[in-house]
């Protein structure tokens, strides 16, 4: 069983992590899009474009499924990735919000959604999570968090002072959607400010909907990651390298 | 006389505002990369293949003069822009350490350049300022201030804690030179940390460059802008209307 899977940059390596963990694919063929991250403050058509792109690159290779591990291509460009695929194709979007609903049954519960602004603009998530009966739903868009991520600082006071930037004087919410793939990464950070909140991670989700909506319950004794990025492949190969 | 001003994203309209208020022409043609910007973390076959595109769309005006005011450009991709162009290039380095020369005739000075990543490992701002005889240069690229400059954080605490994350323990040098056309944004900051450094600012630079090099004397009452943007261009006028 061959995955492709699709990010803008490495962000995407944390999806990654987890597909390796749970052993669904004897082989994963990743395809970042270093060369033109990030994606999260592009508009609708230049996300879709590159999109397609990158669906071009994988019909390369016999993948069983492609996933988009970024969620400004979930946001905006999955409908047309479905279209054009020959092979399945899944996103992040509609599993982190069914993980969301297997473990907070309660309509009720206050719903806080972090992600790129692309994301937030394209209320995705919000029109899913009201599809599916939630009725407390903020968004919001940390910025900063991706390049901060980018600059290697998982923990300390530059991180620290951004995120209460963003979070100061938010009531902590009962769950909290880490609607990009680069914010599992500084999810002790968030934590601190939100120490009760739950959070939803796109690489978990991912896995669960896989194996619900896509049957993929077969596992691997390895899985074997074969890496390409639009520009210097070798930082994105050091990178995987210690996150994997 | 009319220039085509290039640059990844908005961080030339500072460029753009020294053009202006000193009247060297009477049209200029802005094109900015946003559906790829920043172009500072990119490699350089990257920028040089963005370059020679954005000279492709230059070529359809009849431009005098193609500035490009970007740093990273600068550094990686002047040379093949002035083999392919019809018409002058300038770009914001040779002016910058011009404009420096002038003002620091002192060649013991100490010099800090703060650029992008892909202009700081370029290493051409150290080369051209050694070859002007310079001995004492160091460099930093403070990747976080682009990012926090578009998040529109010009003063405040997220700013002064990246600023004090790039800045702390450095000897306050002679002079600075604002090595990113989005630094000139932040610049009492970073005086802030550097109290007596003298600051070099690209788009003075680059004027003193054309009226000193291309010999462009002449002045005009007043001066009409086109901006272009690969993406989201009204989102650039925005910015222009409140920056210019």
């Amino acid at each position: 069983m061959r995955a492709g899977v699709y990010d803008s940059g490495i962000g995407g390596l944390t999806v990654v992590k987890s597909l390796i963990e749970q052993k669904l694919f004897d082989e994963i063929i990743y395809f970042g899009d270093t060369a033109r991250v990030p994606y999260g403050v592009k508009d609708k058509n230049t996300i879709i474009r590159y999109s397609l792109e990158a669906l071009e690159f994988f019909k390369n290779f016999d993948i069983d499924i492609m996933i988009a591990a970024c969620n400004s291509v979930s946001a905006y460009a999955i409908d047309e990735l479905k279209a054009n695929a020959p092979f399945k194709v899944s996103g992040v979007i509609e599993p982190g919000v069914m993980a969301l609903k297997n473990k907070i049954p309660n309509l009720d519960a206050n719903i806080l959604v972090l992600g790129t602004t692309a994301t937030i603009r394209s209320g995705k998530y919000e029109r899913l999570l009201k599809q599916n009966g939630y009725k407390n739903i903020n968004s919001l868009s940390p910025s900063l968090f991706v390049p901060v991520v980018e600059e290697g600082l998982f923990e300390g006071v530059v991180l620290e002072t951004v995120a209460r930037h963003y979070f100061e004087g938010i009531d902590e919410p009962d769950v909290i959607i880490l609607g990009c793939t680069h914010f599992p990464l500084i999810k002790d950070e968030i934590s601190k400010f939100f120490p009760s909140s739950l959070l939803i991670h796109s690489g978990e989700a991912v896995v669960e909907f896989l194996q619900k909506e896509f049957l993929l319950n077969q596992t691997f004794k390895q899985t074997s990651l074969k890496l390409f990025a639009s520009e210097n492949p070798d930082k994105l190969k050091k990178i995987a390298s210690v996150w994997l």
